[in-house]
Parts: C-alpha cells; structure tokens; sequence
C-alpha cells in the first residue's frame, strides 16, 4: 500500500470543503430567511450565488488532479452550521438575533479562510499553478466576505441589538 | 420573559468558547505526542500555556459579568478536534502528518479568531472596557498562533512532505 503524501491530504482535504459548501449552500436560504436586517439578508443572497461559484471553481481543481468531485462528512462545518440553527431557533424574533447570525455566518466563513489558505500552499508545494489560481479567488472572495460581514456587524446590527436592549 | 439582547448572547458565546478552550486544551497533548517535526512539537507545547493563559482570562471575563465560569457544548469545535484525530490517526507514519496536523490545528485557531473578534465587538457595544482588554490579548495571541503555524507549515512540512513523496 502506498504512503499517504501530501496529494492524498490534497484530496482528502478537497473532498472535505467540498462537502462543506454544498451544505453552506443549503443553509444559506434558511439564514437568509431569519436574517432581520435588509444588509443581513442582501449579504446572504449574495454568498449564494457566490457559493455556487465556489463550487465550480473546487470541481475544477477536481478535473485538475483527475478525481471525481465527491464529497467527505466535514465535522466541523455540520457543528458551526448546527450552532448557526440553534442561534436562529433560541433568538427568534429578539432583538440579539442577527448579531447572533452574523457571530455564526462568519464561523463558517473563517472555517472557507482557513481550509482554502491551507489548499493553495498545498497547491503551489505540489506546482499545480492552475489550482492554485482558482483556490485563491475563492481565498478573496470569502476574506472580503468576511470583512463585508464584519462592516454589518459594526454599522447596524449591534448597535441596533443595543437600542433594543436600552 | 425577558427578550433575548446582545448580553445574553455575549454570555452564551462566552460559554462556548469557554467549553472550546477547555477541549483544546485536553487535545493539545494528543496531537503534540502525534506530531513529527520538533517544531511542531514545541509550537504544540508552546500552545498549552498559552491557551490555560487564556481559559484564566476567560474566567476573568466571566467574573466581569458576574456570572460563573460554566461551558456549553460546542459542536463546532468537536467537529475540528474530531477531524484532528481522524487525521492523526490516518496519516500516521506518513510523510504527511504533519501538514495534516497543521491544517487541523490551524482551524482550530481560526475558530477561536472568529469568537474572540465577535465577542470583542460585542464587549465595545456593551461598554465592558477592562472585557474589551482581556478579549483582545487573547484574539492577538490567536492571530500570532496562526501566523507562526503557517509559517511553521511553509519552512518544513509542506518541503518535507514533498521530498518524501519525490
């Protein structure tokens, strides 16, 4: 049996964020839904149809190392999302509930930063110069998304979160 | 009924990264025995005093909004921690491992980036100063984490990786 190198990790790793938007992308209209805020619901919107986009770019780098596009059960992403719903069930219609929504959007948004940032230096290590270019436009578009979120945070949601709670 | 605001969601969080701090650190052990490199190994150690600094200021925090330092399940970082062990076990022996503790360990640390932001935006809406401070000194010495173990990842594991599979 062959040693597990730095490509099997690859695979695996692309298999495991794989897995991880598909289900971002079936979440994302229930958070949309509960979201309160206009900005909130836009910013969701959004990350849909940025998702989907995400998606193509990771069956691309699938076609890249000529493996089928399949997913692999992440853990991490079923507890942030799980924590995401609990948030909307508990703070329903409180004044708290979207500062709790973007608290849980960008968990999940931080767990794309972290996986993609670790695929890329995988991906120049192993000289895949193409994957490399598609896994960093995702890189940016959920570093912006990030900060994009935070901009919400700071301007809207919580200071509203606070006039309701004066 | 009181509403549900942004302290009682400040509090909820608090819980959550509490219980995460307290599971990080039963982990960190495991993956600094499962780890190869001795700069792993000794960001690994570096990282268990670091993060009991941080479950203490945790419990300053707690003190702060006169509440008893108390954990609540968090299924995010179970998922992390959990694909941690996965990786350690799988790749045991291989010339991978360690990128692949590494990426586990680095989502791990972005998680913790994400609560600790969040729950310092909140602390300024709030008013809680001395809250604030706490936050932030544990926020950069996430964000310090992150960098060294990327660092840490790009000097020899990814190399390594690579020249054994050559």
């Amino acid at each position: 049996m062959a040693d597990k190198t730095l490509d099997t990790l690859f695979h695996d790793t692309l298999k495991d964020i794989y897995y991880a938007e598909r289900k971002i992308l079936k979440s994302l209209p229930k958070m949309q839904r509960a979201a309160q805020s206009p900005e909130l619901k836009a910013a969701f919107e959004k990350h849909i149809g940025q998702t989907e986009g995400q998606i193509e770019r990771l069956q691309q780098v699938f076609d890249i190392i000529g493996k089928p596009a399949r997913g692999k059960t992440c853990d991490a992403i079923e507890g942030s999302l799980a924590e995401g719903d609990e948030i909307a069930e508990e703070y329903k219609g409180t004044p708290a509930l979207d500062a709790g929504l973007l608290a849980a959007a960008q968990a999940v948004e931080h767990y794309e930063i972290t996986r993609y940032g670790t695929l890329k230096r995988w991906a120049t290590v192993l000289g895949m110069d193409e994957a490399v270019k598609l896994l960093d436009e995702t890189l940016q578009e959920e570093s912006q998304t990030d900060e994009d979120l935070t901009k919400i945070a700071d301007a809207a949601v919580n200071a509203e979160a606070m006039q309701q709670a004066a």
